[in-house]
């Protein structure tokens, strides 16, 4: 059995390594930190209070405060001392008063985020969008086979799965109708994109390039991502400095932090890299990981988008954003990008499933979405693959209407 | 006289008001608040400690904290209450004991940057940049009158002014030399951006934009800032999410913040901007700042970039990050993008001094530099206009060979 409950046979784990950030209900508003136990959660502060995680080595104080962050920073010898002391407690039960049930709980932001990157790290992904917005040229950027594109995004507005999610306003092309010019209207291209993010837990040194080789020891744990994205806003803002208010208004995660160590069982063959990949992201084999989301607009399943299909791996975000001398900070959090298959049933984006909103999808309810409507949940849900089908997180937003935005005058 | 020291004459003002982070040499390395007064630095913890801030009506604890930004969030009463006693305090003279020579303290970061988003407020770099990267067609972007564009940087590697910058590396297009392909090397085309950077001390709730009227009630001040880039690795990776490696290895601020109100008396019409900018980025004039400041390389100065040439206002970027629903945070900095001018002699950065490399420019040993070389010190000096003179700060930084970027490899 390894450290994350694993048995060596591919029998599903007894235990999947995941942290988060609550307050039980029965217990006032005090956030701590939590593991996951089924649709139980433990409280991590009051074991260690009770004198019974002592074994561990880790700090006093590190599961009282309103984020990971503390816990995080401690590295991944403290990490998988957690995971095995909870791995054994699971089997031979925990206290009771340290249990409560997750619907009981009120989950927050599992970490404080410190930069947001976004990737871009689908080629399927890559190609549509490509094709959609520059149809006649080449889909794909021509350095897109040899660094992982990406850009920075606004962490202040990282919201945890649950929160409502307004639509934006912005300036967007033809306001008021074709012909039109420009003006600030609530967004009418209003989009999700299905993603993962990996969570750094440890820091790196200012000038020192972290190898792809060495990021298992930075990189903490995976989160579900959706990255609510206005089309028409960024459309028209995009050049040449790439998206800003398109994106920045919110990004939504899962509550929980799944361990990287938790999805070892789940690594496998990444598309081929070919001599592509300069010799400092290089990156062995097994380099994916066969994680299968779901993507729903309320009841409905409009695709199911497979990491496995991504062609750079978490270990060369790393590898890549610090190769120019870039240090890490614990709560940085890289994400994919949209995770896109080659048809439209693993497509992770409106934008691709309505090609551009020329082909709106049907729902189950009889009508029919381009772009997302208010009121609108969507919900992507993740596990593992076929051969350890373990649930690994949902985020789930509503969208609401605009209200506020539209009173928004200069004063 | 007004809150920050200005007569209504036009004299100089008696004091400005800025404030950092600092130890003073006497004291051991904990970290306090100080404030600037001429080439003495006060220590404001002390003043609290000796409970002469009372009046001000601060609570305890605010400065004995590493960075400036449980004052920041304080707000916009609580600023003009410790500008006001200090003021006065430059008059009646300071406890001896808590005063510091500038040259007797080390200066770290002033505060802790939440979000960092740079724009490109100024027309005169943007119509460079586009006739240098994309002669032939328009050189300005189609919404560049519309709205400013800008986007996320990287908030973990900014650094006070005086921190070395080691030479990035990163995959540039010919790595070898004419006609080879793509390879990770050592930035050949190094450059520095002159810019201010406006830093936020009140937050804003999401899904409340704030306008350009109300903006003030959130910027606390203003720094100077080196946005360091190395043009060959942005060439590369930059379509289409824009800038990222290429500058994402250190951006370098001054240690003080200048107080934006005691930059009234520099308020100056900026560029007349007709019905271009819709309704709610409308900035009553007067809307620009007469910063003057000054690129110099080693003990050369190169060009001398004025503020009140660039077209967006810091109330305008303001108004635009928050127009989608977007909220600040404490320590959110909002940088200019390059401040260039109608010529050379007032170019903020090498790519346009150089035009693109093609012509080096001269310093005063006898050496000539297209871009920045190994053991170059860059400052950036910025002060009050013709009509108010005073110092406002610096930014300075040397490059250092990148000797720990050539060994990195994967393992």
């Amino acid at each position: 059995v390894s450290s994350t409950g694993q048995t060596s046979t591919g029998d599903p784990p007894a235990w999947v390594a995941a942290y988060g950030i609550g307050a039980p209900a029965t217990d006032g508003s005090r956030k701590r930190a939590l593991a996951r136990f089924g649709d139980q959660t433990v409280d991590l502060d009051h074991l260690q209070s009770i004198g019974t995680l002592r074994s561990t080595g880790i700090p006093e104080g590190v599961f009282s405060g309103p984020s990971l962050n503390a816990f995080m920073a401690l590295g991944p010898a403290a990490w998988r001392a957690l995971d095995e002391y909870l791995f054994e407690l699971v089997q031979r039960g925990a206290p009771p008063e340290a249990l409560h049930p997750i619907s009981s709980v009120r989950l927050f932001l599992p970490f404080e985020v410190a930069d947001y990157c976004d990737f871009y790290a689908s080629e399927y992904h890559a190609s549509n969008m490509g094709r959609i917005l520059r149809p006649g040229s080449d889909p794909l950027p021509a350095a897109w086979h040899t660094i992982p594109i990406g850009y920075h995004g606004r962490a202040g507005t990282i919201l945890v799965s649950g929160t409502p999610v307004s639509r934006p306003a912005g300036v967007i092309a033809a306001a008021g109708g074709a012909g039109d010019g420009p003006g600030y209207a609530p967004s009418r291209r209003l989009d999700l994109e299905v993603e993962l993010g990996y969570v750094v837990g440890v820091g790196s040194a200012p000038g020192e390039p972290v190898g792809a080789g060495q990021a298992h020891e930075h990189i903490f744990g995976v989160v579900v991502v959706n990255d609510w994205s206005a089309r028409d806003i960024q459309s028209f803002e995009y050049q040449p400095l790439g998206p800003f208010l398109g994106k920045s208004f919110a990004t939504s995660i899962s509550p929980w932090v799944v361990r990287l160590d938790a999805l070892r069982p789940l690594r496998t063959d990444g598309p081929d890299q070919g001599a592509d990949a300069p010799p400092h992201l290089s990156c062995p084999q097994p380099r994916a990981i066969d994680i299968e989301l779901e993507l729903s607009v309320g009841d409905t399943v409009l695709s199911r988008p497979k990491a496995r299909h991504l062609y750079w791996s978490p270990e060369q975000f790393v590898a890549h954003l610090t190769s120019n001398g870039a240090s890490l900070r614990t709560g940085d959090l890289l994400a994919t990008g949209t995770i896109s298959g080659p048809g439209p049933e693993s497509w992770g984006s409106l934008m691709e499933l309505s090609w551009g909103g020329e082909r709106p999808v049907p729902l189950g309810d009889g009508t029919e979405r381009a772009w997302l409507e208010d009121g609108d949940t969507v919900i992507i849900r993740a596990r593992g693959g076929s051969a350890m089908p373990f649930d690994i997180g949902e985020v789930v937003g509503t969208i609401e209407s605009p209200a506020r935005n539209e009173e928004a005058v200069p004063n």
